[in-house]
């Protein structure tokens, strides 16, 4: 079996290779080892400084002279939530939604790449804003313009078929937002649940036709309203957000903690005009609920698909109503403090809240 | 403004977690750097060494005594791939699925959890393949014992709705077991997206209702005819793959090189059994296809989506059965080299594919 000088130079890089395969395993796993017992051992500092911090605030709350200790105690729980230490506090459930579709992985990232995943959140809203007035819009002026007021069933159905992705995608979105410590209301997501069996719902409408089917298709327009009534909603919201965003980020460069006061500051403005348009929009989904129950009971489609639709508007609708209030109090509330330069407790929630959507 | 002892007590107390939350902090700090650096490092000298392998390998495919050579590089492929390196190679890409529903987030998980995720999602489809099997058979049965021959459109629309939520949740998390290192072929998760739009057509569906409704209600009954099928065939490979896992994890607890030999062996006679069973399936399937097909063109109901259900069916029982032959026949062709003990160059292809679906 004479080897050739070539196939020798060969074998020799071979094992040579297979050598370095074996100690880049072996330096794999002991990095591996390493640096999850250093973690382990943070993660436990951190997770009973976290309790510490905490049973020390609400023993605090009967105690007078408490204002400055409990500012010390919110720098302190700030120190530990928005720095490089948040990645070993003790990770949040991912809840069932999440385990449902995705199985028990974890979409907990990295702290830089949580700013990416909350921007690209931001940008998936953006584009899909724009889709969410237009679709809807276009297809209720084809309905007058082209179709002689009666809508042809295919376009519609890729419509809602395309309102169920972008309702799960949100969902799903958000989930993964709260698992990275956005401070997301749950109403919010659960809106988004609610919206997504609206979508189911109206694929499983019939889009009836014939001669009286401006009449039967009442439903269905009442629907495509309230799709464009979200998309003018999700568009204000959107900016918003994002000014909000952008200024965390632009003040994150400086302080951080100077990043609570200067996001309310520099929108306050834009919350004033955002909240009566808010509750118009609200006000008009409850509205296209209440329609919707008639349309049903006056008879001319009483399929369970109205009356279950009606039925979810108002209740989304209240919800809205609900949170978004809640969301003002919780700021003004803040504000006044800060006003009197008391106590800053409520720093740590509601600063990320959502709005409304 | 006089202190008590408590206070001073208390304002000791506080101050200490303040500097032990600044600490850690900065502990935390370092500690990410530090192991991104290491990480870092370990991915471009392992990143480097798998692709000297590949381009050695394919130098080494027209060489004559290359048969020992080749076998010490699949063991340093092997090393590089299965052990704790495995975490440094270049990650997969995630693909436009998954980034269409999650954004941009990570799901690759740590090698200690891969095989939990595997096992949950064995456990998934088992859990799922009973209801695959027991709903849609209900529903044709109360059609013919209590519903005279004519199906209500409520409970067959939330078994679609059922059947979206399923094929949805199976293309996500194969598409995370792909990103942690599944050799699942490709053609078994686009399956499930032509499986998911079956779902989506099927709930936009005109259930009719009537005196000649058992006619017009044709297409329906093929579809959970096949869906009947398809519960059929996840049980029998959920049963061949869960056998499959079981050995490997068993065999991997000894060495890891056997893994391969052993779970082949394993289960030999169960493919054998298999095989017959999916290819009669899959012939069933396309036939459903064709009588989704003549259906629309007999004038019963001409929707389109029978037309477009009836496509998807024929198209996906080719793909099934040009799948199951190519995974036979890579098998085959590796027992054969083990048997006469050659080249082992198939081993890192063709053995997490699945048989079927």
């Amino acid at each position: 079996m004479g080897e050739s000088p070539a196939d020798r130079d060969v074998g020799g890089q071979v094992s040579r290779l297979l050598e370095e395969a074996k100690e880049l395993q072996d330096l794999a796993a002991s990095l591996i080892s390493r640096t999850s017992r250093e973690e382990d051992t943070l993660r436990q500092r951190v997770a009973s400084l976290d309790s510490h911090i905490s049973s020390l605030r609400s023993s605090l709350r009967n105690s007078k002279h408490a204002e400055k200790l409990e500012d010390d105690l919110v720098k302190a729980r700030y120190a530990l939530s928005e720095g490089d230490a948040a990645a070993f506090l003790p990770t949040k459930s991912h809840g069932r939604f999440l385990r449902m579709f995705l199985g028990p992985i974890n979409v907990r990232a990295k702290k830089d790449v949580q700013l990416k995943v909350k921007e690209e959140y931001n940008k998936f809203r953006d584009r899909t804003a724009y889709l969410f007035l237009f679709l809807p819009s276009l297809l209720l002026t084809l309905r007058s313009w082209i179709w002689d007021g009666c809508l042809p069933a295919l376009p519609v159905q890729l419509y809602q078929a395309w309102l169920l992705y972008l309702y799960t995608s949100l969902a799903l979105r958000e989930n993964i937002l709260r698992v990275n410590g956005s401070g997301i209301r749950p109403w919010w997501i659960k809106h988004h649940y609610y919206a997504m069996a609206m979508a189911l719902i109206s694929l499983t409408w019939e889009i009836e036709r014939g001669p009286d089917c401006s009449q039967k298709q009442r439903g269905v327009q009442l629907f495509l309203t309230w799709a464009i009534m979200q998309g003018v909603s999700m568009l204000l919201q959107n900016r918003y957000q994002r000014q909000r965003l952008y200024t965390r980020i632009a003040l994150g460069k400086s302080r951080r903690m100077d990043v609570v006061w200067g996001e309310t500051a520099g929108v306050e403005g834009q919350l004033l005009l955002l909240c009566p348009i808010l509750f118009t929009l609200q006000g008009f989904e409850a509205y296209l609920g209440v329609l919707l129950l008639k349309t049903a009971l006056g008879g001319f489609t009483s399929e369970w698909q109205v009356i279950t639709s009606g039925i979810l508007l108002i209740v989304m609708a209240a919800g809205n109503f609900a949170n978004t209030v809640q969301t003002l109090v919780t700021k003004s509330r803040v504000k006044a403090k800060m006003k009197r330069g008391k106590s800053r407790q409520d720093l740590n929630q509601g600063f990320d809240d959502k709005v409304s959507d």
